[in-house]
């Protein structure tokens, strides 16, 4: 256990019937929001309606702005942050999964800067302040509904970057899993695989080699997880897996789970994040791509002051999966990820060698912003082949 | 899972060499702070002289009051009131354990209101707002640090009564696990008894039948605090241990457990406020003897259309202590409990028969306060008469 900070002050709003809550919540910023969401889906499913009403009935005038990409760009959020400007809004609300929060967090930062929105994203400016957020959460995943994180892509530079910060936590999020019935099989499997990631990302990477808490609240996350996917695929409609699950994507990227284990860092994000930006593979996918190079090249590290890589998977394939060794545990993951329809190859992404040499340069470039300056492209080539 | 909200929004600055900070995390909040404290402990072991200094080197002017008992009572909270009104100060500072925050909660409450204090504990007067609060934990158990909640007692009435208002979180805490060292082991061991406690209310009563991520939670954090009491108590100096701990109990007590258990309530602190107000027993000490009676009895209750407390015993004990049956699960309860010396039986405490109708009598007293009307007294002399 080392020292650390814990601030989350977001409002969770939960359960089947909530999205009528939306009103109350915004109401007590303001009486003007920009309303964003993504392609139209939340229009079928019933979700528009109900949040625009209530919106109203609270006496909010909704500016509406459309058309978020599943991974956010940075020309649409500097669209959305002209639109809030020049609407003058009081707030901004998100109604959709991880990307539309992510670039209503853009929009809620630059709305209030003069500076590009860019250069707050590129870590060369620092927030001081940005618009009320509030969010309606239709896609289980990222638990960016209850964090301080956004990360886009920079579509001219092929640059995929993230960043946090503590006037980026929504304000209040409503969570209805309801909203996730109609999430398809595919996006539920990304979705699994993304906050398990999550969890693992600072289990592996820890500096504290004494963390009981830590470690079991990730370990009963993992495992919940993962007995709850296969069940939300065979039946969608199943509202209790759906809402366990959207539950466990929040508390897995909530700071919680790096509370206390001291510097850690997300090797799998820096990686998958290059996959994306180069061939908008969906986040979830890059992910289970990643991991299944990354573990084992992390097992076979004997990195003295380091953890030892196979103690570390052993113990969290003996709580999560029943087994004993650090190979089984990365057989586990590996057959866990096809079994959900989750890739485990860059073939599985239609990615040659080639590919992943351009992949290798991409995650070279964006280490340093990410804080892993080792992660060059003739390192990270050497985990890629791992992932053929 | 069902239905909940959620909404924490203290901040947590842990570890060691954090004293310090409660002067910046205080100017945030104005000029002049009632500092409260105990009998003069923080005095001999240095926190008092850090805060002071931190506080007065970021222009928060102190005014002084101390005296908090270990049972905090109302007239001593009602002479707080009194001070903090005449000084026109800003805000609360406590610093010590549950019982000083939890008495300046009252302080803070009642600072900003006409009517009396108590009006609020006995549920007749709901809180508007409050004076901000701010605390430095030095005895790990309560979760007070990091919730809305407080407990004190009526001393003429001899009732122990606890409520909890979003008015209430402290703004920030400040956990240095350092401040542990000096806690002796009777403390120790009935901090982890309260923490642990404070687990298992919800577990045991909670409305939802399946909720896999909260119970792992619970299970993982109880079979931690087990693990590391003793350690604490051999050896006083194991900042790992203390600082284990000292998370724990604020994990333990901060919403999380019941977030998406549906209806639960807390029948061991009930039982064991009623011990304390009778007879001053130490909060950790009543409640280890409460669970002793209350868990047999849970056990042998086959009520339809609630949970068999068999298999929820079981279901503990296997991920706790390795044991198979819910009679497992409560002997390896009560052992722990000896092994760390707190008491399992009334007589351990002074406590005959006569006594224990008193007890009984005081709880279906306060029961109908505490929701739970069907603690009535003579259904809890039969809980008791396992107490023996």
């Amino acid at each position: 256990m080392l020292n650390f900070t814990f601030h989350n002050p977001t409002k969770i709003v939960f359960g089947q019937g909530t999205l009528n809550q939306i009103g109350s919540e915004a109401a007590l910023y303001g009486k003007k929001a920009l309303y964003i969401y993504g392609k139209g889906s939340i229009k079928k499913n019933g979700v528009y309606d109900q949040t625009a009403a209530s919106l109203k009935a609270a006496g909010v005038e909704l500016i509406e702005f459309e058309g978020v990409k599943a991974n956010p760009i940075l020309s649409h959020t500097r669209e959305g942050i002209a639109l809030a400007k020049r609407e003058k809004v009081d707030m901004i609300v998100a109604v959709g999964g991880g990307s539309v929060i992510d670039e209503a967090k853009g929009i809620a930062a630059g709305a209030v800067m003069e500076t590009d929105i860019w250069e707050f994203y590129a870590r060369r400016h620092k927030l001081q302040s940005a618009l009320p957020l509030l969010a309606v959460l239709t896609l289980a995943a990222t638990g960016t509904e209850m964090n301080g994180g956004t990360v886009i892509t920079n579509e001219e530079t092929k640059e995929k970057l993230g960043i946090s910060s503590p006037y980026l936590y929504p304000k209040a999020s409503i969570m209805d899993p309801t909203t996730l019935i109609s999430v398809p099989a595919d996006q539920t499997a990304y979705g699994a695989v993304d906050a398990a990631t999550h969890l693992l990302e600072s289990y592996f990477t820890q500096e504290s080699n004494y963390t009981p808490i830590q470690d079991r609240y990730v370990e009963g996350i993992v495992r919940t997880i993962i007995e709850i996917t296969e069940t939300q695929q065979k039946n969608p409609n199943d509202l209790t897996a759906r809402a366990t699950f959207m539950w466990a994507a929040t508390l897995a990227w909530n700071g919680l789970a790096p509370a206390g284990v001291g510097k850690w860092s997300t090797p799998n994000h820096l990686i998958g994040h290059s996959m994306s930006a180069l061939h908008d593979t969906a986040h979830g996918a890059s992910l289970s791509i990643s991991l299944s190079g990354w573990m084992p090249w992390y097992a076979e590290q004997r990195n003295p002051g380091h953890w030892d890589g196979t103690d570390r998977l052993a113990q969290l394939g003996k709580a999560v999966f029943d087994v004993s060794t650090a190979e089984e545990t990365i057989d586990a993951f590996r057959h866990w990820f096809r079994s959900i329809g989750s890739p485990t190859t860059l073939s599985d992404i239609g990615v040659d060698d080639a590919g992943l040499v351009k992949i290798a340069e991409n995650i070279g470039h964006c280490a340093p912003l990410w804080g892993l300056p080792e992660y060059t492209a003739p390192f990270c080539e050497a985990i890629l082949r791992r992932c053929r």
